[in-house]
């Protein structure tokens, strides 16, 4: 959580010209993201934010992103809408970077949501798979079962460093999932990083999601088994039925899961398990002590991944 | 710039329950301050800024920091003002850590002032050094002349590896400067930190004065030559007689400098430039890399040291 990028005021009005967002009153750096820098900006108008996009997000994909945002937008989601330039540009450049506008969206996310907070958040996966149905743009999801070999082969040889039995649990799980990773589940544009981070609530709504830098085209149930992994674990990695049921039970009620969809689940969440520890476990291994950023604890990922092994049906997750 | 203790929405509404002021809307970690963590809470009914008192910040000075903001508040200046809590206290914890709630203020911090800027924050010096005048409390310069000798031995012995040359312009610089400091200016209460980042303006006038945690009882004068220091050199460590001339004429029409004041302007801008390089040093020489806040340069420091050190007369200052 930091700002890599620093803007001066100068640098924000010179910036602004090019907007007609009224005049700045407040402008402060946000820790918020670990992929860019991010500021918060109210005008005379409004309140936006800022992001500058820093090194891990790859310009040639802007376009899908913030044009996913004004699709979803538009057909009704609350997610940050990138506001155009007098010129048209959704995206323009700032201190040496490309950036982007957003309106701001109140509220707030939650470090430890309940069980109707769990179905809030099925229910908006849900609403944002429908609505992104009809976007012109697809991105293939990089960190998908075929994406996952490469930084297998990169922590193996020290990831008993991070914890004894770790190399196996990865090897042997890699193998596992990917020999019977569904094929031919109903896909399209799902978030693929949908954590209590990324949802905002006033009171017990749904009030934003945010943060789409991972969208991509996958199954949807692999998104719906994101959020199995980011939402209902308690803080000890116990799994929480309770939670999961509320979760997956408001999803159906707007878009019904398939039997091939509900069957996969417990492999889909195993996947994203790994998915999460291997990215957290690369970042661990690799990470520059000089960056500002502290990363994540992988042996959390490493729990659930174990618990959803030993899943033998979907009723586990309370379906 | 970062947040080092991360506060949930259930710990803020935990918090919040000791207020009245609203029901939280937005509430997100700023990159601001390199002392304690910061956030912006915008509620149902007002905005501001929740303070979390990291290790630098001693808490038996906060009654000093905390009183001084309401009483300089209560003169007419536009600085952060500490709310009370429902039982009277101007500090409460959160997070295991000492934390304050304050009002927000909106202006924006310039990067690069003009002389017109750097005469309004010349007058709002003035008028903070007018308006503390009656507050109760006291609190030493610990980063005063008497204080450098001990940054001075802990960074000599490394000083060179910065900059060839360093430790003997820091032990002849140091020798010189406390051999004639002046004992007997004015003194109160000064701000000792005014820099640009510290001054909010909306348009050309001033909206806020803000981050008072070195703030202490010292020469008037003093806080002048930090001001010298901080707004009246070009990024190309240039000094700008133009801009200094308009800081300090302005700073002159709310409160006029004594004769021995003006005199004691070369030694003071020398002392106060000493005083950023050594703190600067050190943080260079002992940073940490695992820190979430980068080192400044310490070497500006010693380009405005020498600059000070060569001038013999009031006038190079356009007094």
């Amino acid at each position: 959580m930091a700002v890599y990028t620093d803007v001066s005021f100068e640098e924000l009005e010179s910036f602004l010209t090019g907007y007609e967002i009224g005049a700045p009153l407040t402008f402060k750096g946000i820790a918020e993201g670990v992929e860019n820098s991010n500021y918060y900006l109210q005008t005379t108008k409004a309140a936006f934010i800022l992001t500058l996009y820093e090194k891990r997000v790859n310009v040639a994909d802007l376009p899908f992103f913030l044009g996913l945002l004004e699709h979803l937008a538009a057909n009704g989601i609350a997610c940050p809408l990138p506001v155009r330039s007098l010129n048209g540009a959704q995206s323009s450049r700032l201190g040496g970077r490309p950036a982007a506008l957003f309106t701001f969206l109140n509220g707030l996310s939650l470090r430890r949501p309940d069980a109707a907070h769990c179905a809030a958040a099925g229910a908006a996966l849900a609403e944002l798979h429908e609505a992104s149905k009809g976007f012109g743009l697809s991105r293939k999801n990089a960190l998908s079962h075929d994406g996952w070999g490469e930084l297998v082969e990169a922590c193996l040889p020290r990831a008993d460093e991070v914890e004894l039995g770790l190399a196996d649990l990865i090897r042997n799980a890699h193998a596992e999932i990917t020999a019977v990773w569904p094929q031919d589940l109903p896909t399209g544009v799902i978030h693929a990083d949908l954590f209590p981070d990324n949802v905002l609530f006033m009171n017990a709504e749904v009030s934003g999601l945010i943060d789409f830098y991972f969208a991509c085209n996958d199954a949807y149930a692999y998104d719906l088994s994101v959020m199995l992994n980011a939402w209902c674990f308690e803080s000890d990695v116990a799994f929480n039925v309770t939670k999961s049921k509320a979760l997956i039970a408001a999803y159906c009620r707007r878009r019904e899961l398939s039997k091939a969809e509900r069957d996969a689940l417990p492999v889909l969440a195993a996947g994203s398990a790994l998915r999460f520890l291997l990215t957290r476990l690369y970042d661990w291994l690799n990470h520059d002590p000089h960056a500002l950023v502290r990363p994540k604890d992988p042996r959390e990922y490493a729990r659930r991944l174990r618990f959803h092994r030993k899943v033998r049906s979907v009723g586990e997750y309370g379906l």
